[in-house]
Formats: structure tokens, sequence, C-alpha cells
């Protein structure tokens, strides 16, 4: 059976900002069948998450529910997470990546939280800052992606946070000092961080988002201070992580089957929204993960 | 015996750039004999190493010889380390912050490099950095009195090295990117050394001379770069790594007494002249240590 199949494909590199038209919908076909012999996978996408990088690579994370598989690790009518194109339906040749969700009994809301995002949250904040209960934790955009899963495992910890989402006035909620910065914007943010830092105080630069579009203000962050109070700076990525993802993992399933992770999204309809939803992003539109939801299950 | 003894004072706090006039030096008297029952300390000092935080404290590094002693640790004519204000004479109170020297068979010129500058040198490369042997070392003010040894550790351990004094075009002189940056600057140079950074790249703040007395710009390293190549921007104080210190002192003596360290010292005459060599530290007009010599051994 042959199906129409829509798909993102970047039109024109970026420059400057990113705007709508650098992104272009296609409709091409695809066979929802194998040919005997062949051990591929066809996913009907369900979802995808919006990332900064769709502009330069449009793979993000997708869960779907497997079509046809000549692989004997899957099954028609699996579910799976995988990082690839977004499309309606994939042809998967290359089974290590994806990840099959059969064990996985929250709604497949969450799914994002347990990818990269959720590991960048637990990697920076656990790995690079080694937190200890009742600090003081500042997080920037903590209506992102990211920035909100941070923010709730500094909470889980018993930290003391305080998050926010454009304004470096928030920093002046820490009368005593801060202990952990969780940066994902850079510029002014970072530079009133680091002026409100405890000795030893630690940044995880997770995003520089004030950067990403060229415009703003490059961080001149106060490097006495960073001296004098033994700050450590210091950028990552959840790639670099993979150790800890099965710790990762189970910790923030059990946090999310039992509710204590809460998970936010924010959700629009079809490939056709992608590319808007892709510039949405770097305007700080979206509260909690942008989700793509592309069929029901 | 009461002789006179000539001290530095701190007369004016620095505001903007540290004046000779910021210091005074002052005539007192002191008494070369102790009570019955003291358990005080009377040295003579001979040598006192400048730091930049002389405006601020006036205490230094001074090496010196016991003359009288009332505590059974000390005898006369030991030779003795210690962090105290700068004198011809020092009445000593307190028998901790003495060290004796009797033990180093090394000439006494090279103790400050068994002190707090060798330690941050040491701290700040090994301890911070963890520099793999081969890995592509980049030091500023490459000939102070940190800078000189953070770069002779590095040469030990058989790193590249480049050090610079003054210019970023240095940091030209790593076409394949540079893994560990010993920063004592600040300023362009930091960003300098940030934009030529390889991934994992670290940076160890030792001091920031470029801000000390206010004028210079302040660094914009590009965040961007610190979160792709996972940068590590750490600020230290040798103070904090006491934890290492028999490991430096061991190690370090053994490569003075092996003549694989060099020491650098540049060298002023008598109490009068530490006001003028307080405010050259700043100018970068020393090469190596700046120490005073206030007696001959």
């Amino acid at each position: 059976m042959e199906v129409k199949n829509k798909y993102i494909v970047i039109k024109h590199q970026i420059k400057d900002a990113p705007k709508v038209s650098n992104l272009e919908v296609k409709t091409g076909t695809i066979v929802l069948s194998l040919a005997s012999g062949s051990d591929d996978i066809i996913i009907k996408n369900l979802r995808y998450a919006i990332n900064f990088d769709t502009f330069i690579a449009i793979d993000g994370v997708v869960v779907g529910k497997v079509v046809a598989s000549g692989n004997a690790k899957f099954k028609k009518d699996d579910l799976v997470l995988g990082v690839f194109t977004c499309a309606e339906y994939s042809l998967i040749k290359e089974e290590s990546i994806l990840r099959k969700l059969e064990s996985v009994t929250i709604p497949i809301y969450g799914t994002e939280v347990l990818g990269f995002n959720g590991l960048s949250a637990y990697a920076g904040f656990f790995e690079l800052c080694k937190p200890q209960k009742g600090e003081k934790v500042f997080v920037s955009t903590a209506s992102g992606a990211v920035g909100n899963l941070a923010g709730q495992y500094a909470k889980l910890l018993g930290c003391y946070v305080v998050g926010c989402a454009g304004s470096q006035r928030k920093v002046r909620y820490f009368p005593d000092g801060i202990d952990i910065y969780f940066d994902n914007v850079g510029g002014e943010m970072l530079e009133a961080a680091v002026a409100s830092m405890r000795i030893f105080g630690r940044v995880a630069v997770c995003g520089v988002i004030s950067e990403y579009t060229g415009g703003g203000k490059k961080a001149s962050p106060n490097m006495l201070e960073i001296v004098y109070k033994r700050i450590n700076i210091r950028g990552f990525l959840a790639a670099d992580f993979l150790n800890v993802f099965e710790d990762f993992f189970a910790k923030t399933l059990d946090y999310l089957r039992t509710g204590k992770l809460e998970v936010i999204e924010d959700i629009s309809l079809g490939v056709e929204s992608i590319p808007s939803a892709s510039v949405g992003l770097f305007k700080g539109e979206n509260i909690g993960k942008k989700i793509i939801n592309l069929a029901e299950e």
C-alpha cells in the first residue's frame, strides 16, 4: 500500500534570525509494506519534538508506531522512540537509532523527558553542579524544555529554586547569593548570576539563546569574581553523559510514574506547523517542550 | 638591644590604578631580645615577595632568619618562611605562620616557588586542568611569577607550551587549537584563547590583571563555543588546594634540586623599593617573581 507522506526539509540555510521560509513542507509517497527478506522498519510517526538545531539538522526526537518490520526486535504496533527526520512516516534502516517504549507505562507524552532534554537537565544539574540539598539554584528559561526539568530536579533534591523566563531581576530573589546557575541564555543574565554568586558557585552552560540569532549582547561576566569566588563555568552537551543515562532514565521514569515530575509540553498539530513552531522556539513562545502531534496513537 | 626597623604601611586605599604614594615606608624600633618566659620569635627578614594584593593587605611571603626565639621549635639562626607584614625585623607571636627551611637544601632564592605562587601554578595546572602529555597549553603573563611556573610544569609533563606576555597574537601559534589555557589576564586574551580552544578545553583562571586597575576591557568569551566545545572555565585560589600541598612541595623541591625547574626572579633592594616595585607589578615590569632583598643571609 502506497500512501502520501509529508516531510520537512531545510530550504535555505539560516542567516541571522531563523525564518519560516527556511524550512519547507514537501509531500512524497511511501509504501507501507516491506519486501521479503528486508530488515527495515516502517514507522508511523505520532509526535516530533522541536529543537534549537532544527534549522541546521532537521532530525528530532520522534515517537512512532511500527507499521511493518523485517527486524526481529520490532513488531507491528510497537511504540518506538528515535532521532530522525520528521515526516508522517519513516523508513528506518538502522535499528540502533530506535528504542522500544513497550516497558514504559507512562503516557507517550512524557517521552522527551526521558531523552536528551531530560539528560541535559539531569547531567547539567547533577553531574556538573554536584548540588547539595538546601543550595540556592537559579534557572534561566525555566519554562523551556530543559530549564523546567532542571528546576524540577533541583526542587526534588530539596534546593531553593528560582526560575526566570526573560528578566534578570529574578536574580534579586537570592539575598544570600546563588550556589548553582543552570544557564540557558548567556548575555546579561549570566553576568547578573555571576555577580550574585556565592563562593564555589557553579554555572552549567546548557544553551545561549541570547546569541543563537546573533543579535544579543555577549556576556562579560566579572572575571575577578570568578577567581575570588572560585566560580566554575562549564559548557556541556548531554551526549557526553551517556555514562549516566541508565541512572537518569531509571530515576526520571520513577519520578514520572509517581507524578513527582511534571511534564510540560506545548503542542501544535501536523507537519505543516513545524516551520512556525521552530521559529517560535527562538522567540520564547513555547511553555515547556515544543511538540508537534503528527497522528493519534 | 634596640634597633631601627623600617616597615611598610598602606597610606591610602587604592582607587583606580595603584600609585607609589598609596604605600609608605615608616621607621620604628624593635628590641632584638625576648623577655624571660616569652614564646615569641624575632625574625630578621632577608627577602620579601611582592604580590598583587600588596595594596590591599601588605602581608607577603617573607624569608628570614631567627634572631631570638622563646619557642622550642625555633632556634637562633634558623631560616624560616612565613606570610606577614614586610619589615626589616618582625616579632612573631603565632608559630603556625612560620615554616622552617632547615630541610631545604636549595638556595633560599627559590623559596617562593615552594609557596603560594608555586601552589597556584601547580594546582591550577594539574588539579583543575588534568593535563595529559602532548596537550597544547597556552599561558598568559608567562613571564610572571605564577605563569612562568605553570609553563615550566607543563613543559616538564611533556605538553606543547606557548607563553605570552602582552599580546594575544601568540594564540595563533596553535594551528590545531588549545587544550589548556592558564589565564592570568582575562580580557581579550581570554576571548582569543576560548576562540582557539579545542573540545573539552580547560581554562584555569588564576588572575585577571587586565581588570585589577579597572581600566581594561572585560572579557566576553563566546558562550556558544563554551557550550559546543564543552569548555570549562574555573576560577581558583591556591588556598583551596592545601590538600595537595605535600605532593606539590615534594615534587617541586625535587625539580628544583635537580635543576629541572628554573627559578626566575626580579630583585630590588631594601624596604624603600617596595612601593615602586609594587606599582611596577601592575605595569608588567617584572620578569619572574618580584622580590625585595632586605638583608644578606
